[in-house]
């Protein structure tokens, strides 16, 4: 029994890091807030309060970027943000990273998962940070999500490119295109399958859902004919899932699968290497496509593009990814809360 | 000077070869000439006119089926058709080829491609064959298009996609995705972006073609990070071709570059490999996409689909890529046309 079960306190916020200082990630934080749709009060910022004035001032938006502390409910129509940073903003110049901002980008990730794991954030929304600014400020890590999944100790995760159309998870990702033959292991195709389906069942609400694993060669490989991949990899992973009981079909032949998908054949494709997922991807989800953490303890998505310092101070940087990271990160949230309260209502019965 | 320059003769129509008897090629065929709405009288068929009886029957068309001799207007409101073959319609089973039915669809072929060399017909298009029937048939071709180019005596052509939003061209095909990277030449990217560059000029009317040539590797490769065929292959392939006058951009990050030309950025994507390219044509274009040859000396387009025998003979098949084949067809004809007139008139001044 809870100690106070008529005491509701307010959920907590999702934490929005801010990024790259100098990047686009303030101005799209802006911009989201100025144009919020999505439910007032239920997003924070991690960030730096003087760059976001500066932002919120270029963009000649008169929003109010005010203090925010755990605990405390944000207060709607302002811009809230907890401070883990001062820079100067009059000494940053966009597109150009210095020490500073690569240390105040990393400070915002590693106080979001702090919060995240203590409870105090429902989740978080990552803006985009540079890899070379992130090594330079002393975090070796190879990317945003390895240092995401480091940071909450987590081993089995991946990444979930999400649409309303399409979703695609990879088992490989940044891997030079002659080499994912040699790399493609099965058990790494089933824990993607394993992952994908769970997350979609947990985290997307689905109760049942279908999963596609695209093949890897041409029209599948033709029985063989160029390449075996299918044979020896995909299709003993997809045996084995399917025996586990996950709704998968596959190895598929990758030219149509992403039709099917987006017909709404299937829930997600699981894909064998970067530009297999990501060009379907990126050709129905340009602007609004998100990235979404599979496997890790707290809820976290983000924005499916990077700092775009070439327009980085311009003012034309598109908030509709960030929005939609937001909205799915809030959906997850929601999701993850409602599984936790049925598991818990059957533990007491 | 010509010998009679007040008389013009009907021009010749464009054929369509029939295809396998026992796939969905009659028909589309059929349906494509009840629905016509490009100009009447423009097409024949090189086929079975007693399959295209029977299929017409049993799709309830009351449409009349006639032969048509080289030479012949063909008569709006039917469909014209040279015989190649008289198969027995009864004995012919959906979805299961014989022998004679392999002769059949290849007996089409030649018999289009050697009136498209003579003139007499505009050029052609092809409905869908399969492989195995055409080499049990006596035609060890590894597929439709080297047939075609053989029976031209073409050696210096390529496939390409083309839809109302994207077109592309691949510098390998059915090559097992393993190999792919040491199978990439760079004069053979060079010899795709010239005849890409070239077909679009002369066969699509586009003045001042602007290519895109996709990269191989994630993002390109990242400066070697991942992959350095950009660096050694691609890349000086794009450079030789920009010396020759070509206005081409590569190689460009794969996850994008479609999102780019799809957008109206670029006129065609030169792709390394078969997947690169089908997966996002066929996302934009699954029902409308169509198969053009470039660098042969007739006209040929192409459904864009295969035989289809597990639809076969239920009447549901999709018209679509045969009227747009047939459309595209047309319009390099007149092209092509234009194209000779000018360097006729041009010859004569």
């Amino acid at each position: 029994m809870e100690p106070f079960p008529n005491h509701k306190p307010n959920p907590p916020p999702i934490g929005i890091t801010m990024g790259c200082p100098v990047g686009i990630g303030p101005e799209i934080i802006i911009k989201f807030f100025a144009g919020q749709a999505l439910e007032p009060g239920s997003f924070v910022v991690l960030g730096d309060q003087g760059v976001l004035r500066r932002t919120a001032a270029a963009l000649g938006l008169t929003l109010q970027v005010v203090p925010w502390r755990p605990g405390d409910r944000p207060r709607p129509g302002t811009v809230p943000v907890l401070p883990v940073s001062a820079l100067d903003p009059e000494a940053l110049s966009p597109g150009q990273p210095t020490l500073e901002t690569g240390r105040a980008m990393a400070a915002c990730i590693e106080k979001a998962v702090a919060l995240a794991l203590g409870g105090e954030l429902a989740g978080i929304v990552t803006c985009p940070i540079t890899k070379s600014a992130l090594n330079k400020a002393g975090y070796p890590y190879p990317g945003h999500t390895e240092m995401l999944a480091q940071l909450c100790g987590a081993g089995d995760y991946a990444m979930m490119m999400a649409g309303h159309r399409l979703r695609v998870t990879l088992v490989t990702i940044h891997t030079a295109l002659a080499t994912v033959a040699g790399a493609l292991r099965r058990p790494e195709v089933e824990r993607l399958i394993r992952l994908t389906g769970s997350a979609l069942q947990q985290d997307f609400g689905i109760k049942q859902p279908r999963l596609a694993v695209a093949g890897f060669n041409p029209h599948g490989g033709e029985d063989g004919l160029f390449g075996d991949e299918e044979e020896t990899i995909i299709a003993p992973a997809v045996q084995a899932m399917r025996a586990q009981g996950f709704a998968v079909d596959g190895p598929l032949p990758p030219d149509t699968v992403f039709v099917k998908a987006a017909a709404g054949d299937f829930d997600a494709v699981v894909c064998m290497y970067h530009d297999q997922g990501l060009i379907p991807f990126k050709l129905l989800h340009f602007a609004d496509g998100v990235n979404v953490t599979l496997g890790l303890p707290i809820v976290r998505t983000s924005v499916d593009h990077g700092t775009a310092y070439d327009i980085a101070g311009q003012g034309v940087a598109d908030p509709t990814s960030l929005r939609e990271a937001c909205r799915l990160a809030a959906r997850i949230g929601a999701n993850r809360l409602a599984l936790r309260a049925r598991a818990g209502a059957g533990s007491t019965r």
